[in-house]
C-alpha cells in the first residue's frame, strides 16, 4: 500500500430498509420536502442552503442550461444519432465540452476574482491582470462574448440580483465591477461582461469555491442537453448536420495545402 | 446531401441582446421567476409545467441522486485523481454508469408498463411478463435490490406520493401494481418493487416518454457526481481505491486459469 | 459482500523492477520484439498470434480508421475546440459514436452470422433473417451503404484477402454470402455488402467473439480521431461547423410546430 | 458568421466507389499492404513513415498499453458492468484518465525538453527546471514513479532502443539525459527516470509535436482496455469492485469529520 490513511465518505450510507444523504434521511426528512436544487445544494456544499443560496443556484443554473445549437448541443446530436441506445453517451459527449473555453470559463474568472480579493490594493491588482491579458492578447476571463454585444443582457441581470440580496457579502461582485473597470481602461472602450464572469461571481458569494464552480455548468448543461436529445428524438438534425459538414468543408489533397 | 428536409429547434435562439428558451425571454421570464426544476422540465416536456409536475420530478431526481459508492461515483472519482483539471470528464465518465444495470433501469420497466396498459387484459399480460422472465432467470426491470430488502423505502414513498396527487390519471401506478402483483405469483413470494420501478410509473404520469426518462437520472446522477467530485477534492479516495483494488484482485499467470 | 468468489486478472503485473503483459515479460519480451498489432492482439484474445491474425487484424483496423467528417469526426472536433487542454475528452467524445447505428455495426452482423452457422440449414436461416428484416423495413445489418454504391470497395477486398488465407475455416465468409445471397432475393436486386459485414466475417475468422468486435472499432477510430485533432490543430474547423450548424437550422417557436 | 476562411481536411475523402486516405486509395495502397500503426502514423503525421518512424512508435504504443488494474482499468470495467451493451462507453471512461497526473504525462515531460533544447544553455535551463519543481515540491514530469524504484525498467529499455537508432539526431534523448542529471543533483540522490519520460524524449525524435504526444497514450489505452473489457466478459470483476471499496471507506456523519 502506498497510501495510509483510510477516506472517509459523507455523503450517502445504506441499509437495509433506508437510506441516509448527510444527515438526513432521505425518505423521511427530503423526499416531498426539499426541491432538487435544495438537496444538490445540500450534498455539494456540506451544510442546509439558505433561502438566498437557492435562488442564487437557480438563477445560475437556468442560465447554464441553453445556447442553442453550441459545439457542446451538436455534439450530442450527432453522438446520439450514431447510439440511440446510449443516450447518457450522447449526454457525456456533450459535457466534454464545458472546458476552459467555453462554458466553464467560470473557473478562469473566479480564479481573477479570488486574486484580486487577495491583493493588498484591489485597483492595482485589478489593472495588472487586465495588462497581462493586453499583452497576451488573449480576453480576460468573464469578459468578451461573439454573440452578445455590446452586452450580455444575462450578465446584467445576474449581477442586478445579486446586488439586491442583502444576505451576500457583495465583495466578490465588488471584484468583478473593478476588475471590468479596469479591462474597459486598458482596452480604451467598454468590453462586455459576460455571463459566465456574473456567474463567477455570484457563485463565490454563496460560497462555492471556485474550483467546483465548473460543476454547476455541468449539472446545468445535462439538463440543457436532455432537452436537445428529445427534440432529436421528434425532429431528427444528425444526418442533415452531417451532410452539411462535410459538404461544406472541403478534401484537399495533402501536398496541396503547402503550395 | 442524403437529405431532403430542414430540420428545425425550438428550444433557444438568441439575439445580440437577447436569449429565448421556447417561448419565453430568458432575463425577463425566466430569470428570478422559474427554478431550475421548472425550467429543464418546460424545455425537456416543451410546455409549461403544473405544480404537480414540479413535485413529482423533485422527488425523482431526488431519489435518484445518490447511492453512496457506486460503481457510477468510484469511476468519476478515479477519473478525477487522474486528470483533475477536467472536473467534466470526471462527471461524464459516471454518467456512463446510467446503463441498462443500473439507474437507467427505469426506462425497461417503463417499457414493461407501457405493453400492460396497450394489452386488452391487463393482469393477463402482467402475468405473461412475469412468466418471460422467469424463463430467463432474470430480473424483472423494476423489481429486485441486492441492498434494499424486503421494501425499497424510495418506492414506497414514491408510489404513496404519487397516489396522493389527485390530478394525475394513476394509470401507470396501477399498471405497475398489477405487474408487482404477478412478479409475487410468479414468484411464490414478494418480490422487493425498487425506487426505479416507482420512478417508472411517476414519470409516466407526468408525461414523460418512455424513452426520455433515462435523461432525469443523468440530470440527478450529474448532481449526485459533482457532490462527489468536491468530497475528492477535501478528502481524496482516488488512490486508496487503486491501492485497494489492485490488492484484491489477484494475477494469475494466462495458463493457469484453465487448470 | 453480495459475490462470493475473488475475480483474478491475468493481463499485466508488475513488480518494483519489471512488468509482465500475461505470460511474456515487457521489457525482454515484447519492447523491439513485437508489434503494437501484436501484443495488442495477444492481450485481447488472450494466445500468441498467427501470422494470418494479424494480417487480418492490420487490414481491418485500417478500413475502420476513417471516413472522413464523419458524426465521430465532428464531434471530436467541437468537443477539442471547447476543452483543448483535455485531448482525451475529445477522442472520448467521438468514440461515444461507435454504437449500433454506425461503425460498430459488425456485432449486429455476426450476430447473424451466428445465427446462420448454429441453424441446421444455413440457406433457410439466411432467408428466415432476410425476410424478418424486410418485415421491419430495416436494411440487414452489414448490407447496405448510403455513401458506396452499388459495391463498398472495402468489403469487396475484404472478402478477397479473407479467401486467399488458406489458414482460414472459411464458414463465417461463407455465411455471410450466404446471407448476401438471401438479402439479394428479398429485396429483388443487388444489395450493397458494407464493409462491417465483411469485417463481420473476417473478425469471426480469426475467432474474435461476437461481443468484442466493436472492440476493434474502438481501437481504429481512436487512431482516426487523433489524426482529425491534429489536423485541428493545425487547421481548425470547429468554430466553422458551429457557425455553419447554427445557420443551417433555423428557430421555430415551438407552438409554430404544431401549425 | 463569426469565420471568415474555409476550413479545409487532407485526412480522408470518399466517391461512391472509393475511399482515399491523404494521397493513398485505401482499397490499391494499403490494404493488406501496410500495416496498422503504418497509417496510423501516416494520418497523424501527414508524412509517409520510415522504418525507424514504425519501430519506435510501436515500442512506445507497447509500453503505454498497460499497467494492470489502474484507475483507467478500473473505471472502464465498472462502467462495463453498468452498461454492457455499451462497450464503446467502457472505453470512453477510461480513456477519461489519460490526464495531466498519469499516462498523459509525456506531455508535460515534453515542454520541459522544449524549454531544455530552446534554452542557449541546456543545463542552466535544466538545472533551472530542477530547482523550480524543487520549490514547489513536486515531482518534475518524466520522473518518479511509485511503482518502480530504483529504476523504471521501460524508460532504461526505451532510451537504449532509441540511442541505437542511428538516424534519429538524439537532440531530445540528450535534452533528457540533460534534465535527469539536473534533476538527481537538486534531489542529492538519483531520481527513477519514468516510461513517460522516455516516451517523450523517443515521440519527440520521431518529430511527434508535444501536443500530439497524449495522443499516443489514448490510442494505446483504448486497445488496452479492449482487452480489460474482454477479461471482464469472461471473468467478471466489476460486482467484487463496487462491494470492495464501499466496505473499505466508511460513512462518517457530516459534522464528524470537523470533530
Amino acid at each position: 500500500m502506498t497510501t495510509k490513511t483510510i477516506p472517509t465518505t459523507s455523503l450517502c450510507t445504506h441499509t437495509l430498509t433506508s437510506l441516509t444523504y448527510g444527515d438526513s434521511n432521505l425518505v423521511e426528512d427530503l423526499m416531498g420536502k426539499k426541491t432538487f436544487t435544495e438537496v444538490m445544494l445540500m450534498q455539494i456544499l456540506g451544510r442546509t442552503p439558505r433561502p438566498v443560496d437557492l435562488r442564487i443556484t437557480d438563477v445560475v443554473l437556468i442560465v447554464l442550461m441553453e445556447h442553442g445549437l453550441t459545439p457542446s448541443a451538436i455534439a450530442a446530436r450527432l453522438i446520439y444519432m450514431s447510439a440511440p441506445e446510449n443516450l447518457q453517451g450522447a449526454v457525456s459527449a456533450g459535457l466534454l465540452a464545458v472546458g476552459s473555453s467555453f462554458v466553464g470559463t467560470m473557473e478562469n474568472c473566479s480564479k481573477l476574482l479570488d486574486r484580486i480579493l487577495a491583493a493588498p490594493d484591489a485597483d492595482a491588482e485589478a489593472q495588472a491582470i487586465a495588462r497581462e491579458y493586453k499583452a497576451l492578447k488573449s480576453p480576460v476571463p468573464g469578459f468578451g462574448h461573439h454573440l452578445h454585444k455590446p452586452v450580455d443582457p444575462r450578465a446584467y441581470k445576474l449581477l442586478e440580483m445579486g446586488k439586491a440580496e442583502h444576505e451576500l457579502q457583495g465583495h466578490r461582485i465588488r471584484a468583478l465591477e473593478t476588475l471590468s473597470k479596469a479591462v474597459d481602461e486598458a482596452a480604451g472602450r467598454a468590453i462586455t461582461l459576460n455571463a459566465t464572469g456574473a456567474v463567477a461571481a455570484l457563485l463565490g458569494e454563496i460560497e462555492v469555491p471556485t474550483n467546483v464552480m465548473r460543476g454547476f455548468a455541468v449539472i446545468s448543461r445535462a439538463a440543457g442537453l436532455v432537452a436537445h436529445i428529445v427534440e432529436e428524438q421528434n425532429n431528427p438534425s444528425g444526418r442533415f448536420i452531417w451532410d452539411t459538414v462535410e459538404h461544406a468543408i472541403p478534401f484537399v489533397r495533402p501536398g496541396a495545402k503547402q503550395e
